[in-house]
């Protein structure tokens, strides 16, 4: 977005067409304005801003910058705007603050408001109950739906959803839900208990949110009800929240599959050492592991000496073995990752790449023989040797790239980890193998 | 789901107690039922249901089944359940099905039904006019907030969404948004005029939907407004299609960036020679590139045969700047889908990956150096020429990586394509010159 016109009116202290213009935008667009500009503008600017959307665009800033903020409002202000936040953004924020800031901020907080801070705080990251938000709109089976709805009119405000509500017993315990729509196209005279669905899909506090996604995903729902063990009703998730949850769930597969530690910051808002950490540990265990190829090479070192132009053709061998496994792994891994297979399927996978394989391993194979024989005037049976390793490859690669996952996943080990780079690993030394075989046979060394 | 009861009810023939339970399912759970029976058993079950369920389950069905279903259910009843169907599922159910099963639905539709039909099988695949539906409320501006709920009430089992309303003009130009939640805390005789917001976010039916999804990741909307050029409302796109959008374009990245032409199908429902197809132009294309490092490698091979030596490390060398590479690549065409890097911040990029390349390529360097040394027992001169490569292909791999993305996406290429293969690929060739430039300048060779 171009913040050049607000900037401009910012220098000219035009105030009054500023909040005109900026009453008129969301808050997460304020939010990116407030974050180009230095701390005293965006302070005066965010001070322009009527209290409901100061909150809503303090709630859209990155974490760096509602730090920052933290420290120039003062204690007053701060407080005032972290009570109004919506208590999962609440517990994002005080998660994400030093304990002094925190301290200032909940300093007013009532006994039982910072008891139940206590119990979010708790809650395992990537958990139903991180992520779950307590403004939700509950009442008892035997109300009317008219006064469901004068309820739900009395207490909009402050719910994060109205949309889904949800009808809980004496003791909190779910029990059922009515939808807005239920709602309005119901006579105002019915009792709830005669609308509501009792089929109700709800989740655990403890629930891994990469399954709670998956839930949204299939039945399309706006908002799920969160239970604790005895399930009483104690938060709701809503799917805009989801959305985030999938993105980063989505995120975290593309790091491990480029061999990086998973991170949640972005990309430039992270340190260089922090970045670096993410991705030595996993080099270093790839480079080692490599030496595995070089400690087969140096077996066949007499063989090399005899036939230098074998190393030739190591880079072409290596990195189509590479990609070939990769492409088998990357599917396998998106298709578990999107529930359409199971560890059930293994051999319908191994099967299928089993035929696959040699469908694109006998044309690479050809195409190879050909050039090698024609185009680099090398011999023919130096030119068998290539091409039967790079076919045996192709096969064992995509093989190897389409079962690693499915064991990974039967261990519970996230299967995204069996992406490129430890498959290239794997499929360059048993390549290697085979070409030193072949060479032997075929070439008679 | 495990289906094992529900499969015994239907063997007894307990139809009263079978319909019972699956009245009381989702639609997608019984349509995955459905795909486990065999036709004559899917179509007794499917007879079974109430028709709304029935209209629901259908929906959820595969398009592969989808299309079996037609062929074995007889013209009336198909009819009357696609009939049913919300307007872009019928739309998608439409365009996925052989001419002759559409001739015969679209028999008894009207003209203007059939003229809508094919106006939307001509919006560009991934446009929001591919898929929005027409399936939403609209009123026009004076009529009073009873009217529009009266109004809500009466159409609301047609309509996708009754939860955003859209408030057009004579020439249904879209003039605001009304929530039902507004409608609901309003006063009843207050005009929708009063209450409508006027600051909307729309889209247009020639949007991508990728740009689409970014608006609703964004604003965290539940629904959005279509217009066409003269900007009539001519549809709606929900939230819970989005969700379908967003995995299905990261599904697109990760193909694109395990080298496979990305397709839509589920891994299991799509064909050997499908896949193959999909698979092999990349193989070929980059086992054609990869000779580039085979010419390399020849153009030294005199060097090569008096030190064989140099060869044992050829994979480590290759593999490790592949990976270095690899994982710079993956975080910056991340960043850029996730929309927090542009163009703009290339230069950033750039200097970010130059410390974070110095921070990873010393101590895999030294590690190396020292292992060649001490445990390899090799020369130190060939240790220092093999970490002084690696340190060399580290910090090449990672500009090389970083930057490849942000060219790609200057240029309105998919910035995925930058990926693993491709980046492993130019890197080798690199890492092949300046191993054996180095291995003449400090080895004297």
């Amino acid at each position: 977005m171009d913040f050049t016109i607000l900037k401009e009116m910012l220098d000219r202290r035009q105030f009054t067409r500023l909040t005109h213009i900026l009453k008129t935008m969301r808050g997460v667009d304020i939010a990116d304005f407030l974050e180009e500009l230095d701390h005293k503008a965006a302070l005066l600017v965010f001070r322009l801003l009527p209290k409901d959307l100061a909150v809503d665009v303090f709630s859209n800033l990155s974490t760096q910058h509602q730090s920052e903020f933290s420290m120039i409002v003062d204690e007053r202000e701060l407080a005032n705007i972290v009570e109004e936040l919506f208590f999962d953004d609440r517990i994002d924020y005080i998660e994400e603050m030093p304990a002094y800031v925190v301290k200032r901020i909940l300093k007013n907080s009532s006994e039982m408001e910072r008891r139940l801070i206590n119990q979010f705080l708790n809650y395992p990251e990537d958990s139903a109950g991180s992520i779950m938000t307590i403004e939700f709109v509950d009442f008892k089976k035997h109300i009317s739906v008219r006064e469901a709805l004068r309820r739900i009119r009395n207490t909009a405000q402050q719910k994060e959803t109205i949309y889904t509500c949800y009808v809980i017993d004496d003791e909190r315990r779910l029990e059922g839900i009515v939808t807005l729509k239920d709602l309005v196209l119901a006579n105002p005279d019915d009792k709830i208990q005669a609308i509501m669905e009792t089929q109700i899909i709800y989740v655990n506090t403890y629930d891994d949110q990469e399954n709670i996604a998956d839930v949204f995903k299939r039945y399309g729902f706006l908002a799920l009800p969160v239970v604790d063990q005895e399930r009483r009703l104690v938060g709701i998730i809503t799917v805009d929240d989801i959305v985030d949850v999938i993105e980063l769930e989505n995120t975290e597969d593309f790091h491990r599959m480029g061999a990086i530690q998973p991170f949640r910051e972005s990309y430039l808002h992270t340190s260089v050492t922090q970045l670096a950490k993410n991705r030595i540990l996993w080099l270093m265990f790839l480079m080692i592991s490599a030496t595995i190829s070089g400690g087969i090479i140096r077996n066949y070192e007499s063989a090399l000496e005899k036939i230098v132009a074998l190393t030739v053709f190591l880079p072409m061998l290596m990195d189509t073995g590479g990609n070939a496994g990769s492409q088998s792994s990357t599917l396998v891994i998106r298709s578990i990752a999107l529930g359409e297979i199971t560890v059930r399927d293994t051999l319908k996978v191994i099967w299928k790449e089993l035929k696959v394989s040699f469908l694109v391993g006998l044309p690479l194979a050809i195409v190879n023989l050909l050039k090698i024989y024609y185009i680099d005037g090398y011999g023919m049976l130096l030119a068998l040797t290539v091409s039967t390793t790079l076919l045996v490859t192709v096969v064992f690669a995509k093989i190897v790239g389409g079962i690693l996952p499915m064991i990974a996943q039967r261990f519970r080990i996230d299967p995204a980890i069996m992406a490129s780079p430890l498959i290239t690993t794997i499929v360059d030394a048993i390549s290697l193998i085979f070409y030193f075989r072949f060479a032997v046979w075929i070439m008679g060394i």
